[in-house]
């Protein structure tokens, strides 16, 4: 599926050959529908094409695709006469459009993106340009050169997705730095540490955002439990507990943090993991929050392998069979890759195959892992 | 409906006695669910109840419950100590919690709000008030006190928001002021001429972003129609052919982009407006595109009486009861008010009757404008 559906659909129709880097947003028979091109895929997609070539096969079209996209990034992505800050969005020929004012997720998909790139391509440079990304992102804190969405005084606010996707990007330099392993351990130690304050206890869930405390926010946006984030999550930690040696506090970590949200997302009307629940079980204001969308799916297949591997429970292998099952309503049989907006009964919302937010990372990614992870089941 | 069922529950479950102004995140029941106040919809419902008590009945509670919400809004909704902007959520005891950067759409409620407070409270010091906001609104701009989501050099972008907006917004404060008639007819004017860079006509649509030239930008954004709110602007337009005597060419673009948006909105399967179409038929971006949100259909069934009071067209009436007969779908007949957001087949998305969005404006506001236009059909 991996090398012969998604891989070959996004190297045909999303490569720029003109100006390099990639295009994600493609109609369903993968047309372009947008030229304009997403920092965050310049990243994500440099990122899967070198691990593929690193860690699956050498294949010269894997690397060479992944180098036009970490060139493109280096070359038009950094607002270089500004702050340094990556922008969002740029047009194909590299033109910035969009510069995000609160985030820094183009920084940490590059990073990932420069780091499986030093592994693919043997060139140790990118492993100091993705250490000077991270030196970056713990700047702009420190400087708060990024405003915050919620007063900082009157509604002090930390959110779920920061240490989250920064401990996945942290294990991806470490990986490619391993001298550095104590560095970045500790990194890791802290960010763990900033994870746990957004389990709620009390309702067994994850917080997407909380006080500083880690208490609940009771409004809109603090009783929103994003089911799909909190189980990436819980393999971001179970990978963790495997580079710790099987440390046990992480495993249980990992799986009861699957545990809890599964329950919470599961749709068990329609199957799934639908997009939003309200912790109180109050209506929710986003109302596109009973949709299912792709990527709850694959990094749902993932954490349950995870599971399984640290218990050989095998309600956890019945869990992945039950999403994989599900995610046949996103594969496409007729033109290749997945849909990626389904409602919540299973109809399709949009049938394009990738925009902004949509693009080669999460299939990639599910296909990849899963292949290491029962490579690790059998080898155990 | 309006006087016994929509503004009684806003008065009943909105109005915040202790610190004054209204919250409107309520349940189905009317049950609290967030206790931060929308400023926004401290100028809306004000407007509202200002509106009812100047024009329909002079009935205290409404212009008590309107000076509440003025207060709350000079009270806490200005950034006083900064740039003087306004904010766009605040605490229930008016600490501010979001600014945002790129929009100035609580001053134009604000300013709707006190123009139509002056009418109502017969206190001159309003149309100052209001006036002032309308000079504020143009000093930002001079002063590029608003961040523009899109690049200005790379991808400079004109929205259709502002203007149609803003020609509301001054229709309001003329009808305060009409001493100064001639200069809110002049701003009019020119708002008119920007609102007609949108019109596409090779496709016979409004655009909500262009080129400052009024040329589509084949993007994702540029490519979008939001058919009820072109369908909105169609009613502003024609309110102001009647201001302006009739006015000819007036009449005409009102009923064109009526017309022209009423083909691309009416879902011609389930019924309804809905949310999002692609000018150019591409796939959308926007998930939630299908949906069908309270606030199209309110904005048709004015539109629709207007498109009829100047043409004479049956045609027009019957889309009036179209619209009309698909929002009983939103009517919550057990505990009053509308839902909100459907599905496109017409199933309740999420029942809350009100969030930073949904609120005391739309539903009352078509109540009060269809019995004006239907007065006005009468006596003619």
């Amino acid at each position: 599926m991996l090398k012969d559906n998604i891989i070959p659909f996004w190297l045909k129709n999303g490569l720029d050959k003109k100006h390099g880097g990639y295009y994600t947003a493609l109609d369903r028979k993968g047309g372009l529908i947008e030229t304009d091109k997403s920092v965050w895929f310049q990243g994500r997609f440099a990122w899967v094409l070198s691990t593929l070539y690193a860690d699956f096969e050498k294949k010269q079209e894997y690397l060479d695709a992944a180098k036009s996209g970490i060139e493109f990034l280096e070359k038009y992505c950094f607002d270089k006469a500004g702050d340094g800050r990556m922008y969002f969005r740029v047009t194909e020929d590299g033109k910035p459009i969009i510069k995000r004012l609160r985030y820094y997720f183009s920084e940490t998909f590059c990073l990932v993106a420069m780091a499986a790139y030093s592994r693919a391509s043997g060139d140790k440079s990118y492993v100091k340009k993705a250490r000077e990304i991270l030196d970056n992102i713990d700047r702009y804190q420190k400087e708060g050169l990024l405003i915050p969405k919620f007063d900082a005084g009157n509604r002090p606010t930390i959110a779920f997705g920061p240490p989250m996707i920064m401990l996945a990007t942290v294990q991806e330099l470490r990986k490619a730095d391993p001298e550095n392993k104590d560095y970045y351990n500790k990194y890791i130690d802290n960010l763990l540490k900033n994870i746990q304050l957004f389990l709620y206890e009390d309702k067994k869930a994850v917080l997407e955002q909380c006080n500083p405390d880690g208490t609940l926010q009771d409004h809109f946006e603090g009783r929103l439990l994003n089911p799909g984030h909190a189980i990436e999550s819980s393999w971001f930690i179970l990978r963790e507990a495997i580079e710790r040696g099987h440390d046990e506090t992480l495993k249980a970590l990992g799986v009861k943090i699957f545990d809890w949200m599964w329950e919470w997302g599961w749709d068990k009307e329609y199957g799934g993991i639908i997009q939003y629940m309200d912790v109180l079980g109050k209506p929710k204001s986003e109302y596109h929050h009973d949709m299912k969308f792709w990527w709850p799916q694959t990094e749902a297949a993932i954490a349950a392998l995870y599971c399984y591997y640290f218990t050989k429970d095998d309600k956890y292998l019945e869990k992945h069979d039950m999403v994989k099952e599900y995610t046949k309503k996103f594969i496409d049989t007729e033109y290749g890759e997945w849909f990626g907006y389904l409602h919540r009964d299973g109809r399709i919302s949009t049938d394009l195959k990738g925009n902004m937010y949509k693009g080669p990372f999460h299939i990639p990614r599910m296909y990849m892992k899963c292949a290491e992870i029962i490579d690790a089941i059998n080898a155990k």
